[in-house]
Parts: structure tokens; C-alpha cells; sequence
């Protein structure tokens, strides 16, 4: 199946990956976490719930913690549209194309509709939340990466073109895709973004719907070595689970953490800007990828977060990944 | 005059600030302070043209200098719009409007579409330049400051809010607005943008227009001191004019050079990210300015190139502008 | 007067500038500044005095803040003995060369010899001081600058060349010094070392003798613009004073404040390693300074901290110093 | 056996670890591979011989490569003395211990001694070099990392204890040492110093004597991923081996490199300064090193330079190291 084509004129517009909600089996350590090492702020908790944001954003919000005494899973990936009325475009949207679309409600958020990806993933689309000043000029309120803005979700899923599709007739532009094999059409992984960057939301082919990890940027590459060194200094060295390395399509270096009920963050220097008409979909495979960073490892590769109630599909063909289990034993 | 309206429905996508034309007397010694200090790759070239883009880009040119036997000016101050079909809508736009706009050949873009904005900077439209590959992963192609990507003009014009009227309409939005007195209406300064940072296009209350400078964005903070150890080695430290320093709303760091022309262009890290519709205006006057931040020195503050042909005109009333040289005055 | 040589066979062994005693007025406020916005650490404090140490330092105390109710004044500047029995050494070469050198009971030190430097500055020497876990890789606890250790002290004194002598006798090697015009004997400034940097006591040619900074090295140059920033933050901008810059022999970049009550305070990132015998003295005039650098505002050359009832000469020869104004002014 | 003691009171004064001279079988390759990617500058070349030197030595050359026709090897290790008499104190001093310590010529350096240590290692002395400006604030010589100055070289010996004692003998100072168990006496690992930092000589149990590595400073931490994306870009990916990384004693971090040879070589930012007489070893075993830092591939572990005609000798016990490789068949 190819890679699908963007639909220019969407029918309502999505700006940007907004936020994601999480259950966590012990809230005050969940919260220890990303304030101090990823370094987002608390807007507003109680015993069962934390609203985080990023130090730079005025959104109320990009990170909901909430208590759950089951296993841990992802409720909701969040998008943000430009204006209220585009909620009832979406509305009229969904309800014309027969996906389920519900007005849900949401503390700290405009008017919130839930639906379904075509592979099961719950999104919910919101145009507004309270807003609050900008703190990232101010180092004082810093701790850890000193995270400064949420910026993308990447996904798990068994077939990336099909659902993929769902994203691309909504407006989302591709970055990057990855092929197999050199010839290969069949996409194995999808960078799709609305927002001047390569990504808002990434899938990859694997056994899913499962959220893989949740991005914030940070300001500087030296605050992935200060995330880095906080996590070892405060207890959380073991969340350290990959990185610093430089992405394959060499947007930008990374270091990836799981929190202590193994969600998966990333933080990111900021990328690159993509925006042009001009700039058309890079294709990547095993040939070209960019080649001083290591594999990944295994779990890294195969671990993911499930979204609450959502079973799993496994891909169509088994894929074979690269990890860096294997490339360690190749080299000796 | 007060702070003009966004057009949220504009004729036209403009997509950003996309590249400025200037002229110079020795195009050899504009080339390598160009190539060595900022960083800018050079595209194409002749005896009489150099093409330059930073290394982030995949545009052809962001910066085009052209030898002069006469004083430096600025020729054309350029804009990207998303869509060829987009310059059609321009043009149909400002006939309509009654605003002159003509078809102009420009090598090494598309269809190119020339007008005079309110104030009478020479604007020009396209849609599309030729392509070539990101080399912001390749620090071996890196030089100076590494200049990322060209990011937005500032302009000096004798009536903001007029001025910045022409923009608005077509959709620009305003991130950050300077009045004199806390409860004065009329806009000194307006940052307006179309992409996600808070500046395309800039306007200062001064005689005008002219072009008081264009900014690149540069990778991180460190890069402003190799730009500056740049200069300073190789010939061109009278071209450092100001900084490193905050500016004034918080955005970002900043260092501004003169170019050997006295043309100024400022280097700067990815500033803020700006985009929901929540994100309304910020108003600064004397009282709530960002505090650590020196002011600019005289020059700073009044020189800048004159548009070709283009004749000066000066504000409604005289403007009193702190200086550096005041600050220490009064610090004595 | 020329510049003086050193002794490479001291009576005893200096290691390193190691502390300063300052007396201030406010010392809940100052306390603030120097772990907010410096990032020193507090080890042990009072209400009448506070002990900090840079987050790297295994030593109890670097900086020593005194309450006074009377003019902010320099107690003393401190140098560090290789071992004990160097203090005997020092006291007996003190005895046998006619300059008074006392014991004295310093809280949190060994044993403490002060003297006064040729000029009248107050010193003492101690070997050791209670030891504390370095803390430089644990960022939770590191606030503003994160000042990683102190490294060095300036002072003001009538006459450099004869005070310099005191401590090339002592074995105080010379990095750099300062002419006037490039033919000159006599210099106007001078850089002098024990550790393997350019600096552990520094003299200029003004009326003296004064402090005029203390300097504590931080991680990296970004450091700098956190300090600012958190400066800026919490209520400290009008304590920025200079930079950032390159200093002219371009040792490493910088940043001076002025604490609550005056007593200027510079940070640095590590400057060059200086430690073979092949390393001369590097002679410097207005003619080959390093350029890129703005000179010095008035405040900057002509205030400074005095030291406790110590009386102010002046130089023989009245020193025509270049600041930022008459650059500022030169250059319209 | 056990840690040993360092005699403070050495017959001669060694003031750093200087320089290196290996063996390379493409001379053009290897310039290439330390002038791109580790950013040495040449200083002098012939079609036989490359001496280089980071951008801030002023001595002539810190890495001297020779071409070769067989197998790659380290030909010395060399250390700075004081002055050109601490090298004829050394000779008297070997002569009556008994170490055959002879002259011999190299172009470039001053008197040179050159003897083996206890290990079997080739060692040097040279009191000095030619001198040359400094470069580390013109970044326009700057190439991929910048390397500023050489640190220190590590090595592999079968007994670190024994080999050990023949440089605390000659007053190396011990910043840290390993063990295996909390309770063990046997050092498994050395760091030893004389300069103000903690290695100049680091000594791991391993067979041997090889050359493990040698390290350079780079300026900063970003620097780390300039060298890494410079040798993505210019072909030498397959040199990288480890990091970027935080050592476990938390002196700095780190990235590793193999040359084209597969002699490895370091590169870290300023690590901590250390020279106090309060200084005692730090002591470090299996539970109390820093954590975030992920154990070293296996290559790292066993792979290193032998020295030129030094047979190997095992260690007396075999060691259990922990390696990536085990670290992730773990964490599965």
C-alpha cells in the first residue's frame, strides 16, 4: 500500500499536537518525574490529577497525569485546532464520513471532540485552553531539560499507510517515510506534521494501536545532558533509556526516557523548519539513513504504552528490525 | 491610530519572510563575510551576483547581494506564499485594491510578483525555488555562526499602524506591540508574523522605510560567540554592533553585525513558538520591558539601508528613543 | 618599571587563589544573589555571616559574606597552600624579609597566616579547610550561573610592577601584561598565576589598592545568558554590569554583576590551560588586543570594593583609560 | 595489593601527560580522520610523519603519526617535564633505581629521555617543543570537534597496582580508584594526575601494556555532537564507538572514537579541577557509581593498542566485567 497523499484542502484545520493523558500507578512519583527531570510546570493538580505544561507554552495543559490502580495506559493523544468553529467543521466531517465523533468533557479545555483513528488510537481535538505566561526566560522556574514545548506524539500501529490515511485527508503534510527495502512502496514508518516541523504525529508499522512516546523541546543539546545528569542525581537513572543520539533523518538529536510506569518521553533540541510547498516527503530506508547513530535497543523497538481499551493488531508481514542488540554482536 | 486587526480569512496564503536583495560595493568582501561569519552557503554566483541560503534551507536563496557602482540599498524585501494558484489570488487581490502589481523575472524562482506596501518597501511574492539538499547535520560544510534559516525583516517605517494595516489584512498576525506610555494607543513597534515564531515582518516608528535589518536563526547560543571569534579572526570585528544579549519581550538572544555595506543583520537562536489563535498580542511600554537587556546604542537605533529609490519620510512626531549612551550617561 | 620575574624557587608553595571575605549590607539579599543568580552553595551560616562554595568546590567556603552596619568593605584575600607546613615556611620567609604575618582564627579553616601585599592588600594563607562532596553532576541542586569554583581575584593597586613583585617572589607566574603604547616598559596590567590557568591574582594600574572582582568559572558560555536570565527573573537586572564578551587576550568569555552592595563579581566558562615553562608572557598593547570585544563602561574601570581600612594611593602617572562611552561617542 | 602511596616529595617534576606517537597504515586517512572529525591542526608534515596539535596548545605537536607498512602500534607515550634540568634529574634518578633510561632524538622536542615503565610501557620525557599561537578563539581554523589541548592517555596492564607505584613514585597524584567489591583492597583501575585535573595516567586491569586511548578537551559540551555529525558527514560513522556518556566518577562526559587504525581516542569537555592536598582518592565500586551512564560495549572493554614490541602479560585473576552487550541481555 503507498504512501498517502496529503489533502491540502482539509476540512477543518488542525494546528499542531496539543497533549496526551496518562494513567500512573503513583501520582506523586509520576510528578517528581516530569517536573524535575523533564521540567515541566504544574498548572493545576488534585490527589487523582496533574496538568503539566512546558516552560515556554501559554497553554494551560500538554501533559495529564492521572491515578489509576490498574495498569498503566494511554486515555487520550491530544490535537489542537486553530478556531472553535473548526470543531464543528470536524464535527460535520466526522459525522459525513460515519466516524464516531463525540463532544466529550474536559477540565482546562475549550469544547473537546473524541474520536477514533482508523487504527483505534482515541484522539481528542480542542481549539482553546486557559492560558498563562511564558516562563522560558526565566531560569529560576527551570529544572531538569527545562522541557519547553510539547511537539509530537509517534505511535504504534499495524498498518501505517491505512492509517496514515486518516491523518493525510485531515491536512497532515509528510516529512519522512521509511521503506525496507531501497524499491520497497509499502511505508514502514510516517512522519506526518501540520505544524512548520517534521512531526505532529509519527506511525510506526509494528503491533498497535500503542502510544511509543510523547516529545517536548528542549532549548539546547547541552539540556539533554543536564536532563541526563538530574535523573542520575535524583533517582531516575534507570528511566534513562536511550540516546543522546541524532535521528536517522537527521532532524535533530534526542534522548528517550520511561517514566517510572514505562511511558515514553523524548526530548529534543528543536528541529528542523519545514513549511514549503517545495519541500515534498523525504524517503529513507536501509541505504541512506544517516549512520553515526547506534540502533536502537530492543525494547526501545518492541515496548510500548496500550491505549485504554483499544486491543492490539498485529502488522500483516512480520517486519524485521535492527536493533542494537544485534548490531553490538555484529561488530565484535 | 491604533493596533491594526488581523484578516483571519486573507486573500492569499503568505507562508513566510523569505529572502531580501541588497546591494554592495565589493561583492568579493560581502561574500566572505557572509560565508565566514554568518554562515551561509553560497547557491550560484557570478561576477556580479552571489545566491546565499543558510544551512537548513532547502530553498535556493534567502540572501541575494548584488555589486553596485552606487550607495547600497535595499531592492526588494521577499515573501513566500504556500501555492503557485496563490500568487494569482495576490494579484486579482491587489488590483482589486488598487495597488500596483506586476509579473517581474527574478532567476532562480517561480512566477514572481512585485508591489509597494503602504510605506513603500518593494515587496515581492513567489511561491517556488528551485531545491537542494538540508546540510544542518554536516558541520563540515559549517562556517561562522552557521546560519540555520533566514527568519524575518524589520523594517523602519514613519507610521506603524498604517503601515502595518498592508499586512494584517493579508493575514499577518501580531505577537508583540510597543506603545510609549502604558496607556497610549499608538503602536511604536509591531511584530507581525505568518509563521509559527513571533516575526516575519517587524515595523519600528522612524523616518522611513528603510530596512533596519534581516535576522537568521543560528542552531544554539554558542554559535553567537563563534560568529563573533569568526569576525574578530578574520578581519570583520568593526562589523559587531550589539549584543549578545535578551531581547527586550523575551523571544531569544540576539548579536547584530554590519555587514561591510553597513547593512544589518541579526543572528539568533529558535526563538518562541506561536500559533493558537489564544495567542493575543503582547502590549510592552517602558514599565514591563525585560530588564537585563542593555538598550541599543545610537547607531542601532538610527541608521539603517535605504529601499532603491524609495524617498524617506518622517513620523507625525518626534519619538524619543533611550539609548545606550543615555543608560551609561545616567548610570554615571 | 619592568615587568617583574619570577622566583621559580619559592620559599613556600601557593596553590591557588581560594577564597574572599566581603562585608555586606544586606545579608538575606546578598545571600539570595549569590546562590540565585551565581549559583554558589551555602555550607554554613549564621546571622551574621553566610559561607558559599562554587557546586564543584570540595572545600567548605570560597566566598565569605559578612553582615555590616557600616560601608561595604573587602576583608580579605585568600590563598591556598599546597600543605600545613608550607604556613611555617610562609611565616618564617615573612619574618626573615620584614613583613608582618600574624595567626589568625579563621572558623572552618587550618591554620591562617595573614600579611598585607606590598600594595596593602589584606591576605591570608591557609592549607585546608573541612571538605564537602563535589556536586557539579547534580544539577537539582544548581541555580543560575551554577558557579562551578572560584578561580581568581583582580585588585587595584597605584603601582603593578611593584606590587607584582611580591608574588613573582613568591612564585607567581606571569600570563600576560598590559603596555600602553607598544614600545612601553612599565605595565598597566598583570595577569599572574600559581594554578594552571592565566589567573589567580590579577592587578590594574588605578588608585589602590581596591578589589575589584573575585571570578568563579562556570560549566559552559550558555551559563552566562542563565545567569542573566535568572538575574533578569528574580529582581537582580540592574546588577548586570559588562558583557557578555571576549576578554582581549581571549582567555575565555565573560560576564561581570555587581552584587547588592557593589562588590562586582565576573563568570566564566574554563579558560586556557597555561602550565609549561615554554609559556612567556604574553605582552599586549592597544596595538594587538583582541577586537571583537567592546571596551569597559566608566563604572567598570573606575569603581571598586575597598579593602578594610586600607587608604587609597594614587598611580604616579595619571592612566588615560578607553571606555565604552568614548567608543560610543568616537564611533557616531 | 594495595592503592599506592604518592611521594610528594618526586625526583623530578613531570608537569602532564604531553603527547603520543602512533603508527597508522594510511597516513592521508588518519590526517584526515584527526584534522575533520577531532579537529587537531597540522603542524608540520612529511610524506612519512603528521605532528598535530589541538587549537589551543602552544606546543608543537601532542600526536605524531607515522605511516607503517605493518601492524598499527603506539611507539610512546610522552609527559612533560618542568624544565630542561628535571630531565637530567630524571636520568640520575632512573640510573639509580635501575631503569634503563636513555636519550634519544626527536625532531621537534627538546632533550628527550626515554625509558619503560614497570608495566613494559614506552615512555618519554621532554622538557619542551617549538612554541606557536594559540588558536582556540579563531574558530575559523576549527574543525569538527575543535579539539583544544591533549588531556591524558589511559592503558591497559595486568597489575595496576604494581604499575601503579612507578608513577605515585614519581608523584602522580591518585584522583580515583576502582575496586571490584566494597570491601576489596585490589585497585582494578588508576586515575592518576599531576597536572590540575584528575587523569594524566589512567591505569585499567586488562592484559597488557597496550594503549587503551588518549583523550582530548574539547570547549564545550555541543562539541561532543559536532564531532559526531562531522564524521556522519565526511564518511568516518563506523569511528564512533561510545557516548556521548557521563564517566561514572562524574569528572565530565565523553564520546570515544576509533581511528581508521583502531587506536581509540576521547574527547570531553573541561572536567573538574582537583589539587588540593584535601584532595584524598576516591574510591569506587560496583554500588556506588554514577548510574545514568550505560555500561561500555564489549570492544571497548577488550579492544586497545599494543605498544611496539611489548609482549602482553595476563592478569594474575581473570575480571568479570560488565559490558552493554550483558547490560541489555539483562534488561530484556
Amino acid at each position: 500500500m503507498a504512501v498517502p497523499e496529503t489533502n491540502f484542502s482539509p476540512p477543518f484545520n488542525i494546528t499542531r499536537a496539543s497533549h496526551v493523558i496518562v494513567t500512573v500507578r503513583d501520582l506523586a512519583e509520576s510528578r517528581r518525574f516530569y517536573t524535575d527531570v523533564i521540567g515541566l510546570l504544574v498548572t493545576h493538580e488534585t490527589d487523582r490529577e496533574v496538568y503539566l505544561r512546558g516552560v515556554e507554552e501559554t497553554c494551560h495543559h500538554s501533559l495529564t497525569l492521572r491515578q489509576t490502580d490498574g495498569a498503566p495506559v494511554c486515555e487520550a493523544v491530544g490535537f489542537r485546532v486553530f478556531r472553535d468553529e473548526d470543531l464543528d467543521l470536524a464535527k460535520k466531517h466526522f459525522d459525513a464520513t460515519g466516524v464516531a465523533a463525540n463532544w466529550v468533557e474536559r477540565e482546562f479545555q475549550g469544547r473537546t471532540l473524541r474520536v477514533s483513528d482508523r487504527a483505534g488510537i482515541p484522539l481528542e481535538f480542542c481549539a482553546s485552553m486557559p492560558t498563562l505566561p511564558r516562563l522560558h526566560d526565566q531560569p529560576q522556574f527551570h529544572r531538569g531539560a527545562g522541557a519547553l514545548r510539547y511537539d509530537h506524539v509517534q505511535c504504534l500501529v499495524p498498518d501505517v499507510a491505512d492509517a496514515g490515511r486518516f491523518y493525510t485527508d485531515l491536512g497532515f503534510r509528510i516529512s519522512d517515510y521509511f521503506v525496507d527495502q531501497p524499491d520497497d512502496d509499502d511505508p514502514l514508518g510516517l512522519f506526518m506534521y501540520r505544524k512548520n516541523n517534521p512531526h505532529d504525529m509519527v506511525l510506526l508499522t509494528r503491533p498497535g494501536p500503542q502510544l511509543h512516546h510523547f516529545g517536548y523541546i528542549v532549548a539546547e543539546s547541552h539540556c539533554l545532558f543536564r536532563a541526563l545528569d538530574t535523573a542520575g542525581g535524583i533517582g531516575f537513572a534507570q528511566c534513562f533509556e536511550r540516546g543522546p543520539g541524532r535521528h536517522g533523518q537527521g532532524h535533530v538529536f534526542y534522548v528517550y526516557f520511561r517514566d517510572p510506569d514505562g511511558h515514553r518521553v523524548e526530548i529534543l533540541p528543536p528541529p528542523i523548519q519545514l513549511m514549503d510547498f517545495d519541500d515534498k516527503p523525504a524517503r529513507w530506508h536501509s541505504g541512506n539513513r544517516f549512520t553515526w547513530d547506534l540502533p536502537p535497543p530492543e525494547k526501545w523497538l518492541h515496548e510500548a504504552t496500550p491505549f485504554e481499551g483499544v486491543p492490539l493488531r498485529k502488522p500483516a508481514a512480520e517486519q524485521k528490525l535492527f536493533s542494537l542488540e544485534e548490531f553490538l554482536s555484529a561488530a565484535r
